[in-house]
């Protein structure tokens, strides 16, 4: 798409600071790290969201975050590793071509995720929601 | 493993509010939601971290996770979706059986991930972690 950031950066139009490429993927360093050493991979072809990506692109796309993780873990000493793919603003998406989010972490990194669980009514609640979803499966 | 928490919910020794099951993959309601109906995916077989699941079990995860992403907005009308896969402590994983969460999103929903970039002190430090990272892959 010609109004996108990262369809730019596969075009090689917007320089980044590739990490690893292939015929259908691209990974490149996030200039705003969550923890310095977080990458992004990105397929070269332009798709959003999940749910309108196919299959073997979403497929090859995790499977090369797995080869970004272990990279991490090899070259940093990474003790963990987060792995996060955001669809829409509500979710905190900015760039509108799927990425998926590798993020080397360690004991002392000071980040924190703001994890903070919300607890159901009752269990009724929770079922109720899982008989909805069901229903979409 | 027989002291794994979800290796039990796989066997049914300890319940789940199941959503969804085929000879690899379950998913079931997170009781303790970062936001109401999330769920997680996780393998029926035993593996963990990301970087020692095995690519065919890996890439079943991640597809399944993209049906209930789709399912979320189809039967909540979900604005969004986070798609998150923590690895090692460090992370913030806490059950040592790789999982996926699956976290749909609203507008209003009063979540926020505490996203905050750090800056890299120059160019040559981002380049230089960049190069390390490519000497592992
Ligand atoms: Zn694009
Ligand atoms: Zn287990």
């Amino acid at each position: 798409m010609s109004d996108c950031i990262f369809c730019k950066i596969v075009e090689k139009e917007i320089p980044s600071t590739i990490v690893f490429e292939d015929a259908d993927v691209l990974a490149f360093m996030d200039i705003g790290p969550i923890v310095k050493g977080h990458a992004l991979v990105i397929p070269k072809q332009h798709h959003d969201p999940v749910t309108e990506t196919p299959d073997e692109v979403l497929a090859k796309l995790f499977l090369t975050a797995k080869k970004i993780a272990k990279a991490q873990m090899n070259a940093f000493g990474a003790q963990g590793v987060n792995i996060m793919q955001n669809n829409g603003r509500a979710a905190g998406q900015e760039v509108e071509h799927i990425h998926v989010h590798v993020i080397p972490r360690f004991e002392e990194d000071g980040h924190h995720w703001n994890w903070n669980p919300k607890r159901y009514d009752d269990f009724d609640e929770m079922a109720k929601l899982a008989d909805q979803l069901r229903e979409q499966l």
